[in-house]
C-alpha cells in the first residue's frame, strides 16, 4: 500500500534491527528499578488506607527511630502551596495538583494517595517503618462514581474547587472542575427535521494504562543542592521541570538521566516519586531508590478517565450528518484535569457536521488523579459516536464504511481546534477499509462486524537533536526523546537517509538533560515527526559541513560540491567519503562536525484511522471472542513500517481490553478491589487473533520525509468498532464498557 | 598585578566556589574506582614478573575452570598487529605500540608488562585466578638505562625498530627510535668566538606523574557489540577511539562516560585497562571493571622520560647568548615515543639566539612505556639550559634576571616551530621577578637563590561545547573535557559572564561521548583557551537567539535589541529578563533556546613563566630544603584566579620533587624497587614552605577573554630554578637529579 510517487529512500522504509533490541531480549537494559547506585538506599512509601480521609497528626518518630532508617518524609517537608503560589504566579494550578498528588497534606484523596516515605538500608527496613508511622486520620464521606460526585450532596474533594466555564460564577465549591462547550449551527432544528436520529447514554470505566515496568526513580542530592534523578519517563525534561517546580529549585541544579522505559502509554509524563525521592535524599545525603509495587501503580498512578456521554445525532435520508449533540462528563480522579478539550476536539473530528454542540465537564472523585493514556480523551467519546453512527447506518440501511465516506472530512475542511483541516486521509482509510478482504468476508453464525474511525489531532513541540560525526566517519545521533516505540532506530534511519549512509553506520543515543537541549515527552505521537525533523535539520547541517569541508580540500566554491551516496562529490574530483573528511576534520579550524538543531513545529498532521473488527459472542458464558481483526490507518510515511505496524497493533489491542475486559472496581469502601494484573484483566496474546494493519501513506508536507504521528490514532476507534461487533452480533446495542460477560448477558436478557 | 585597562568583567576574574567542590570533599564524588554497574565483574591483570622475556606460551585453562572466573583473555584475544596494520595503514605505528602496551604479544618487554587478565565474581577469585594461570617465560637480557640502551651490543627490544632521522637507513634494528635535529647558523664559529662556555653533562630521572587515583574503569559489552566504558581520564574521547581503533570496532558504537578524576598531570591521556575491560565484558556479557594498584601504577602506566642532556652555551662578554648546542637523550620506555619534538622546541624557546643546533633521540628500554607529563619533553632540558645560564652569569658576573632580560625573546621574534612568537611575555615576568621582594631578600647562610625561566608552547586543538536555557532562565553549559583543575567553575564563568548573569545560574556538566561532539584531552594546557572559546561562542549564539526573541515579541528588528545585564534592552520598553524570555520559549516556532559551537582554534599563545627558589643544605644530611619560592607566570587572562594559582604552585611543587626527590630506582634484576608513595618519595605540603604566586595579565588577543594555558608552563622552571640555588648554596654545580643527599654530598666532597 506504498504509496508509489515515494521519492526512492534507501533507508527510510526498511526494517532493520531496533538497537536497543540485544539489550532487551539479553535481559541488560537498565530499566527504572535496575538502576543503582553507589551507596544507595532504598525507600517505601506509605499510602492512605482511606479514600477520603482528613490527616490530623503523623507521628513518624518510631520510624525514624528504627535502626536502619536514614530519612523520613511527610508532606510538611514539601514547600507550602503558599510558596509555590506565589513563586509560579496564576499558571501554577496544574503543579499545586501534582506536588498535592505526589504527597498529601491535609487530606487524603483516594485509598493509595501518599502521607509519608521513608529511607533506610533495605526494603525490608523501610516498609517496617512504614508500619510504625502513625497517621491520625479523620475518615470523611467518599465518592467514585461520576454521577454521585456530580451530585449535589456529595461529599467535596476540595473546598476550593469552583467550577470554570460556567455562565455564572458558582457561589460554593463542588467536585465539577470545569464545563467546556463546543457549538456550531442550530442543533435542535437539524435533529428535529433528521431523517434518523441515534441517542442514548454511554459509559466507560477508568481504565490503566498497565504498562508493564512500574514507576521507579533513583534520587542523589549533594550537599551543595545539584541533584541527579535516573528515572524511567516518557521524558527526562518533563521529571526535571516538574521536580524542580514543585521543590522551588532551579532547574539548572537537577539533572536526569532516562533510564529504559517499559511501556508508558501516556502515564509516564507525570511525577510521583521523584520529588518524593529528593526529598529523602537531601535529608540523608545518600542516593535513594523508590520503586512502586504493581498493586501501588494500580492505587496510585494513572488511570484514564472513565466518562459518561450522552448523545443525540441525527442524518437525513441519504445518511449525511445534520447534526450532533453531546454531552459528556470525564472522571478526573482526585485532581482536576481530565482532558475534556481533548475529548471535545476529537468527538466529531472525522465527520463533516454542520450542526453540533458539545459539552464536557470535568469531575473529580476519590479515585487516583487521572493520567494521559494514548489519545487521551479520545476513545470514549468516539465510542458513543461510532456506536450511534453504526445505528444510523442500521436505521437507512446502509453499509456503515459508506455512511462514514458520505460524511468524512477532507483536507482543508474546517477543523475542531478552529484551522482548517490538513493532509487528513480519512477517505483514503475508509476505501482501504472497504476494499479488504476482511469487510466483504463471509460472517461465521453469531459472529457480529463492526468497524469505526478514529482522530487524534497528533501534535508537534520542542525537540532538540545533535548529530556528530566520530573521527572514523561513524555517525551518533541525540536526541531527548525517550525511546518508547523505537525511536532510536527511526531517528537513526533519518540520519542515514540524509548522510548517504547504511543505517549501521549511525547510532542514537537517548541524552540526559544536561547533555541535549529541552526536548517534550515522547507522547502525543511527536517524537517521530518533531525529534525526527530536529533529527533531519541537523543531518542536513552536518552535509553542509562535509559539503564544505570537501571544497576547501579541492579548492572551489561549496556551492559546486554535492552530496551523494556518504560522499562529496564535485566535477573532475575523485569523490571524498565521509570517513576521508573526518579524517581530516582535525586540520580544519572548524575542527569537530557536529551540529544541533532545536524545532518547535506549529504545522503537523492529524492522525486517522479506521479499524474493522468480528467477533464472537459465546451462546452460553456471553463472553465476545475477538475473532478477526483489521487496523487500518493514515501514517503519512512509515519511517520503519515495523513499529509503524506495532503502533497501529498496540493500540487495537489496548483498545479491545477497554472495551470487552478492562475496568477499575471499587469496593463499597471506595477501595479498588482489582490492583493486580490477576484481577485487572488485560489482554494477552492468546486472547487475540493477529491484528492486520494496513498503512496508508499520504505524506505530510510539514515533514522532511511525510510523518504523521502513528501512536494514538489506533486506540481510539477499537471501543466502537469491538462494540458495534457486539452489538451487531449480539442484536442488541451495547452501550456500556467493559463488555463483560454478566453486562451482554443482561444485555440480551433484556433484549428477550 | 591585574592589567588594569581590562574590560570591567563582573564574573570573569572572581573567584567563586567550584561546583564539583562540595561532592569531593563530602566524599560523594564519582572516581574510577567508585563506579559500579549492576551485576559487575571484578577483574585482575596478570603481570610479567620480568623486564624482557619471551613469552612461550600462556595456559589459562586452570584459571578459567576456577568456580567464580568468568572470562580470561591475553594477546591471542586481541585483533593481530597485521589486522590492525592493514585497517590503519601508514599512520598505524602509535596505535600499535599502544595496542601491544595494554597486553603484551609475543614479548614482555618490561617488569609489569600485562599478559592477562580475568574477570571474576569477587576481585580476590580474580587474583586467585592469575595465580593459576601459566606463563612459559623464556627470560631476556634487559637493558634500563639511556645509555646502556644505545650501546652497540645491547639487548634489543623491538626487531622491527629501525632507526628514523639518521642520514643514512641503519642496516639492523636498535633501541634507538629517532632522531630528530634542528638547528640554525654557525655553532661551533659562534662558541669559539663565545667570551664565557657554560658546558656539561645534565641528567634526570624518569619520574612518575604522582596522580593520586590510580587508573579504573568498567566496560560493558552486549551483545550486539554495543559498548559503554566509564572512566577517569584526561579525554573521553580519547578512550573512545583508542579502544575502538584497538580493537577494530566503529567508534559509534562505543559510549564513554567520564568519571571524576583524581589528577592525571598527562599520564591519563592513553589506555591501559579499556581494551582488556571491553574483551573481558564481550566474553562474558557482563560489566567488568578493573582498577590498578599502586603497585600496578608505578610499575606499568607513566612515567615521565629520564634524559641525559650535553650542552655547551656561549655568551658574548655583555651577556648576550651567541650559540648553543645540545644533545639530549630520552628514555622512552618500551615503546617510542619521549616527546624529543617537544624537548628540541622548548629547549632554547625563551632566548633569541642565532646560533644553534639541538639534536635528540628517543631511545626504548626495558621500563615501562613513557607517558605525558606536564609540558612533556621540557623539564629536563630546560634544566640544562638554564643551569648553563646560571654558570655563564656567575662567569660574567651579571645578575642571572639580568642575563636572561638581555636575550629574553619579545612578540614577533623567530618562534621554535618556524611562526614567530606570538603574545609572549617573558620580559614583563622577568621584571616582575626581579622587582618582587624575594629576589632582593638578604639571604641566610647556607642558603642560595636560584633563578630559571620556562616555556611551552600551548596548544588549541578541537573542543564542543553547548549552552542550554531552561524553562525557568538557568543555563546549562555542557562540555567533553574532564574537569581537572577546576574547568567547570571557569566554563560557567565565561558563560556567565557573556550573558550577563551571575555565575550561580549557569551549571557547567561533561558529558559523555556520545552527548557532546569531539573534544581532545584536558591537556597541554589547551581546555580553558579551546573549550573555553567553544563555551563563549555557544553563550554568544545563545545570546543572539535571546534577542531575537526580544525582539518578536516586541515587534522590532533583532538589531535594535541589546543584551545587557541577562536581560534584552531596547528604546522604549521595559527589559525583557532571561527568565521570562526562557518562559515564552515555546510559543515560538524556534522553541528550545540553546546553541552549540565547535572550535579547533590553530592560533594559539605559548605559556612563559620564571620561577626564583632559596634553597638551604643541610650542613650534616645534604639534604635539600626550599626555605622560599617564588613562581611568576603570563597567564593571559586569569578566568578564576585561584585555579591558575593553584596551577603554577601545582607545577612548581611538582617541579621541586623532580628536582629533589623522585626517581625510578631499579634494581639488579631490571625491577622497579621503589613503587610506591613510601618509597617513591613525593614532596607534601609539610616539606614545603608556600609557594609565592604572581599573575602577570597579557592578554591573548586569540581568546575572547584573553586567556592563555597556564597547566604546562609552570613545571618546566623549577628544576634549573632548584639547581641554581642548590648549586650557589654548595658552591658546586649539580647536574644530576635528583638532587639526593647522597648526591649532594658526592659533589661537594669531589669539588673538596
Amino acid at each position: 500500500m506504498n504509496d508509489m510517487s515515494a521519492p526512492p529512500y534507501k533507508v527510510v522504509g526498511t526494517r532493520p534491527v531496533r538497537p536497543d533490541g540485544v539489550d532487551k531480549v539479553t535481559g541488560k537494559a537498565v530499566f527504572g528499578p535496575d538502576f543503582a547506585a553507589s551507596g544507595m538506599l532504598h525507600g517505601a512509601v506509605l499510602r492512605s488506607p482511606h479514600p477520603h480521609a482528613r490527616i490530623r497528626a503523623i507521628d513518624t518518630s518510631k520510624a525514624a527511630a528504627l535502626p536502619g532508617v536514614r530519612a523520613v518524609v511527610t508532606g510538611a517537608d514539601f514547600p507550602t502551596l503558599e510558596s509555590l503560589t506565589m513563586a509560579l504566579g496564576e499558571s501554577s494550578g496544574d503543579v499545586l495538583d501534582i506536588a498535592r498528588n505526589c504527597m498529601a497534606l491535609d487530606k487524603a484523596l483516594y485509598e493509595g494517595h501518599a502521607v509519608a516515605a521513608v529511607a533506610a538500608t533495605s526494603t525490608l527496613i523501610a516498609r517496617e517503618a512504614l508500619q510504625l508511622i502513625a497517621v491520625d486520620y479523620e475518615v470523611l464521606p467518599h465518592v467514585i462514581g461520576i454521577e454521585e460526585a456530580m451530585a449535589a450532596d456529595a461529599p467535596v474533594l476540595h473546598d476550593t474547587l469552583f467550577t470554570k466555564g460556567l455562565d455564572a460564577t458558582p457561589d460554593k465549591p463542588s467536585n465539577v472542575a470545569t464545563r467546556f462547550v463546543m457549538a456550531n449551527g442550530d442543533v435542535e432544528s437539524a435533529l428535529a427535521g433528521a431523517a434518523a436520529v441515534a441517542s442514548g447514554r454511554f459509559t466507560t470505566a477508568p481504565v490503566h494504562q498497565g504498562y508493564i515496568e512500574p514507576h521507579a526513580c533513583v534520587a542523589s542530592v549533594n550537599a551543595d543542592g545539584q541533584t541527579q534523578i535516573w528515572a524511567s519517563s516518557q521524558g527526562a525534561f518533563m521529571i526535571r521541570s516538574l521536580t524542580a517546580t514543585i521543590l522551588g529549585m532551579p532547574i539548572s541544579d537537577i539533572r536526569v538521566t532516562p533510564l529504559e522505559i517499559g511501556g508508558g502509554f501516556g502515564g509516564k509524563t507525570t511525577v510521583y516519586l521523584e520529588p518524593v525521592a529528593v526529598l529523602l535524599s537531601r535529608k540523608c545525603g545518600l542516593p535513594v531508590r523508590l520503586v512502586m509495587t504493581r498493586d501501588e501503580v494500580f492505587r496510585a498512578s494513572g488511570p484514564a478517565p472513565g466518562s459518561v456521554v450522552d448523545l443525540r445525532i441525527g442524518a437525513d435520508k441519504d445518511g449525511k450528518l445534520v447534526a450532533a449533540d453531546i454531552e459528556f462528563r470525564n472522571s478526573a480522579g482526585a485532581f482536576p484535569g481530565s482532558s475534556v478539550h481533548a475529548t471535545a476536539m476529537c468527538s466529531l473530528a472525522c465527520y463533516r457536521i454542520a450542526n453540533f454542540r458539545v459539552t464536557g465537564w470535568d469531575v473529580v472523585s476519590n479515585m487516583p488523579s487521572s493520567a494521559a493514556y494514548r489519545a487521551p480523551g479520545a476513545p470514549p467519546v468516539v465510542f458513543a459516536v461510532e456506536s450511534a453512527l453504526d445505528e444510523i447506518a442500521m436505521q437507512l440501511g446502509l453499509d456503515p464504511i459508506d455512511l462514514r465516506l458520505r460524511n468524512a472530512v477532507r483536507p482543508g475542511d474546517p477543523g475542531p481546534m478552529g484551522m482548517p483541516h490538513g493532509p487528513v486521509a480519512l477517505v483514503e482509510c475508509l476505501e482501504a477499509a472497504k476494499a479488504h478482504p476482511h469487510w466483504t468476508a463471509p460472517l461465521a453464525p453469531r459472529h457480529g462486524r463492526g468497524v469505526a474511525a478514529g482522530f487524534w489531532p497528533n501534535y508537534g513541540g520542542q525537540s532538540t537533536a545533535t548529530v556528530s560525526v566520530a573521527e572514523d566517519g561513524t555517525i551518533t545521533v541525540v536526541t531527548g526523546s525517550p525511546d518508547i516505540g523505537g525511536s532510536r532506530a527511526s531517528m537513526a534511519m533519518m540520519a542515514a537517509e540524509v548522510l548517504g549512509l547504511p543505517y549501521e553506520a549511525v547510532r542514537c543515543i537517548v541524552a540526559d538533560t544536561a547533555s541535549i537541549g529541552f526536548s517534550m515527552v515522547t507522547g502525543g505521537s511527536r517524537t517521530t515527526f518533531a525529534t525526527g525533523k530536529a533529527v533531519v535539520e541537523a543531518s542536513e547541517a552536518v552535509v553542509a559541513t562535509l559539503r564544505a569541508r570537501a571544497a576547501a580540500i579541492w579548492g572551489i566554491e561549496d556551492d559546486a560540491v554535492t552530496w551523494q551516496g556518504g560522499a562529496a562529490q564535485a566535477a573532475g574530483q575523485e569523490p571524498l567519503t565521509i570517513k576521508a573528511i573526518a579524517a581530516k576534520a582535525g586540520q580544519s579550524a572548524g575542527g569537530t562536525i557536529a551540529a544541533e538543531a532545536t524545532v518547535n513545529p506549529l504545522d503537523y498532521a492529524a492522525g486517522l484511522a479506521v479499524h474493522i473488527c468480528d467477533t464472537e459472542v459465546d451462546p452460553e458464558t456471553r463472553q465476545v471472542r475477538v475473532a478477526r481483526y483489521t487496523a487500518v490507518q493514515d501514517v503519512g510515511r512509515a519511517i520503519h513500517p515495523s513499529y509503524v505496524e506495532g503502533q497501529m497493533q498496540g493500540g487495537a489491542v489496548q483498545g479491545i481490553g477497554w472495551a470487552l475486559n478492562e475496568g477499575y472496581v471499587h469496593d463499597a469502601g471506595g477501595r479498588v478491589a482489582n490492583a493486580g494484573f490477576l484481577d485487572y484483566r488485560m489482554p494477552v496474546a492468546s486472547d487475540l487473533p493477529m491484528i492486520d494493519t494496513v498503512m496508508i501513506e499520504v505524506p505530510n508536507p510539514a515533514h522532511p520525509f511525510g510523518v504523521k504521528g502513528v501512536g494514538e490514532a489506533p486506540i481510539v476507534p477499537p471501543l466502537g468498532a469491538v462494540a458495534n461487533a457486539v452489538s451487531r452480533a449480539a442484536g442488541v446495542r451495547l452501550r456500556d464498557l467493559p463488555m463483560s460477560p454478566d453486562r451482554v448477558h443482561a444485555a440480551i436478557a433484556a433484549k428477550g
